[in-house]
C-alpha cells in the first residue's frame, strides 16, 4: 500500500532468516481485514510503501538455527501478533503483550498479503495445523488468525456466559464471529446491533436472537426494551468508535461489562459518568488470538463452529487491490486471499 | 450547606415515617466524607438549604408498617445508598443499582449530619451491629457505611489478591481503606501514591510497602521500576480526576485492572489507546457498601483491621461548619461527628 487507497501487487524480494527464532512461510492463505481498512482510508503516502496483511496460513519453507517445534512442511496458522511463547505475559495467556513480541506492522516486518512472509519467535508465534493444505475447514481456520479470536476475546472479557444477555456492537466479520464466541460460551439472549442485512442473516445463523438496527439513543432504548429494562449483561464493542463505544456503555446493564476490540479511533473513551454509576467495566483490547487457538480450534475441527463462514469471496494476489475497494465499499465482507 | 462554603446547624421539623418501609433513626455517629467536600467547593446557592452527610450509625427510634427485620431499639448501620434489599440488583449484591434504591443526596431525603434521619428500606438498608452504643469499635464499625466499603470495592474490582501488586492512587480515606482492603485480600505488593506525610504513615501501618510522592509521568515510571518494569496489577483510583485516572491507567500492567471509586469530575476517561493496547479493565463505580458489611464485619469485630483509625478529629454537631474548614484545608483526614 503505497497511500491510501493506492494498494499494488509488487515483486518484492524473498523473506530470509534474519534471526534464528525465524520462519519463513509459504502463504496459502490470507485475509484481507476490517483493520486494514484503516490505512486504506488514511494512509499518507510512502516512499517504499507498506506490506499489508496480518492473517496467514501457510507451509513453513525455512526456520531458524533455534527454531525447535516448527518444522519445514508444516502447515501453521499465523496469528495477528508474534509472541515468544515464553515470557510471563505468554505464559499468563496475554500474547500481545510479550516483552518481544510485535504486531505484522508492515515496515520492519514482512506482511501476508504475499507469497511468503517471515514470522519472528516461531515457535512461540505459530500453530501447527491438523489438516490438509486445502482442507474445507481452511476458511474457519485462517480466522484464528485474527477475527475469531478476536469476536471471542471481546466475549471472553465482557464475561458472557450461560444465562447471559449479550449485545453485539457491531456487524463485521469481528462482530459475528463475537455472535459465535457469545453463542459457544453459553449465552442466552444474543443481540446484534448493524444494519447490513446479509450480515444479520449471517448472525442469526451464527445464534444471534435479536437484531437492532437503530444507533445511539435509539438503540439503547430498544436493547433496554430487549433485556427486561436493564440491559445487556454483556456488551461486545467490534468497532472502536467513540459513538460506537458509547452506545456499548449504555445499553450495557449496571455491572455489567463492556469488551471492546475495535481499534478505538480516539483519545478518550466517553460516557464516564454513566459508566461509573452503573459500575460498569470496560475492558479488553488486541485479542490475544495465539492462546485461545488450543480453546478454539476443536470446536471447529468438529464442526461446531464455522466461522470462515464471514468470507465471501476469495481472490488471488492479483485480486488484492479491488478487494480492498470492494470491502471498503461495504460490497464485500471479507475477503479470503489464495496467493 | 446553603452554598458552598456556607455549612450551618439549623433546627428542622424531626423526620417521620413517610413509607411503610422507612425507618427513623436516632443518629448517634455520623462522618464527613470526601465527597461532601465537592459540594462544599462548588454547591450553588440554594433556597432551602441542603441536608448534608450519608454515614451513620444510629438507633432505630421508629419503623414503618411493614418493616420486619429491624426494630426500635436496634443499634445500627446505614451505608451511604438505600437499597431495598430484594430486587434482582440486590440479589446479584449490586446493592447500588437497586431498582428501589438512591443516595441520601439531602434533597427529597434527610441526612445524617443531624440528630436524625429517615431511612428508606429499612429492612434492606439497615445492617445491625453486634454492639454497644459506645463500644471502642464505632469508629471502625462507621467506616462500613462508606469508606472502607468504597476502599474494598475499589480493590475487589481492580482483582487484588494473593501474589498481586496492588497500587492506590489517592491517600484520602478512601485509598487508605484500600490500602487496608488490598491487604486483607492477600496482595503481596501495596503502592500508596500521595504526598501527605501523616496520611502515608497511616498506610504504612495498614500494609503500604510502598510510597510514591511523585504524579504523572514521574509517578508512571517509579511504579513501573517499583514493580519489575510492567506497572501494577491491581490499581485503585480514590480521586476521581481525568489526570489520576490516567496516572492510574498509565501503572497498571498489560491485562491489569483499574477499579475507580473517586466520583468522576469528568465526562470523559482519558488514555483510551493505552487502555486499549495494554488489555487494561478499568471498572468501579459506587459501592454496594450494603452487600460488603457482611465480609467486612468480622475482620472489625476480631481486631484484623481498623479502618476507624482514618477519623483524626472528632466533633459534636457545632462542630461540623468548622469540621468541613478542616477538612477542605487537609487539617483534618476524616471528621466524625457524635451529634
Amino acid at each position: 500500500m503505497h497511500e491510501a487507497g493506492d494498494v499494488r501487487i509488487e515483486d518484492v524480494p524473498d523473506p530470509s532468516i534474519v534471526e534464528p527464532t525465524d520462519a519463513i512461510l509459504r502463504v496459502t492463505r490470507a485475509g484481507i481485514r476490517g483493520s486494514d481498512l484503516g490505512p486504506y482510508a488514511s494512509l499518507a503516502p510512502t516512499e517504499t510503501g507498506r506490506a499489508m496483511g496480518h492473517e496467514a496460513i501457510g507451509v513453513v519453507e525455512d526456520v531458524g538455527a533455534e527454531v525447535r517445534n516448527i518444522k519445514p512442511g508444516d502447515l501453521v496458522v499465523m496469528p495477528f501478533a508474534f509472541s515468544d511463547g515464553t515470557c510471563a505475559f505468554c505464559h499468563e495467556g496475554l500474547r500481545t503483550a510479550c516483552v518481544h513480541g510485535g504486531f505484522f506492522d508492515g515496515y520492519g516486518t514482512s506482511a501476508a498479503q504475499a507469497e511468503a512472509v517471515r514470522v519472528p519467535y516461531a515457535d512461540g508465534t505459530l500453530f501447527p495445523l491438523p489438516v490438509g493444505e486445502d482442507d474445507a475447514l481452511t476458511p474457519s481456520l485462517l480466522t484464528l488468525s485474527d477475527v475469531m479470536g478476536t469476536g471471542h476475546h471481546a466475549a471472553v472479557v465482557a464475561e458472557a456466559g450461560p444465562g447471559k444477555s449479550v449485545a453485539v456492537v457491531g456487524d463485521g466479520a469481528v462482530g459475528l464471529c463475537g455472535v459465535i464466541a457469545a453463542r459457544r460460551l453459553g449465552a442466552e439472549q444474543i443481540i446484534i446491533l448493524g444494519r447490513h442485512e446479509d450480515r444479520l442473516a449471517l448472525a442469526r445463523e451464527f445464534g444471534a436472537t435479536d437484531v437492532v438496527p437503530e444507533r445511539g439513543d435509539e438503540a439503547v432504548e430498544r436493547v433496554k426494551e430487549l433485556t427486561g429494562g436493564f440491559g445487556a449483561h454483556s456488551v461486545l464493542e467490534c468497532v472502536g468508535h467513540g459513538q460506537t463505544l458509547e452506545t456499548a456503555i449504555g445499553i450495557a446493564r449496571p455491572g455489567g461489562a463492556v469488551g471492546r476490540v475495535g481499534v478505538p479511533q480516539e483519545e478518550t473513551m466517553p460516557a464516564s459518568l454513566p459508566a461509573f454509576f452503573g459500575n460498569i467495566t470496560i475492558g479488553g483490547g488486541p485479542a490475544p488470538a495465539r492462546a485461545y487457538i488450543e480453546k478454539l480450534l476443536p470446536d471447529i475441527l468438529e464442526g461446531r463452529i464455522e466461522p470462515g463462514m464471514v468470507f465471501d469471496r476469495t481472490v488471488d494476489l492479483d485480486g488484492v487491490p479491488d478487494g480492498y475497494r470492494a470491502m471498503a465499499d461495504r460490497e464485500a465482507l471479507k475477503l479470503e486471499v489464495r496467493p
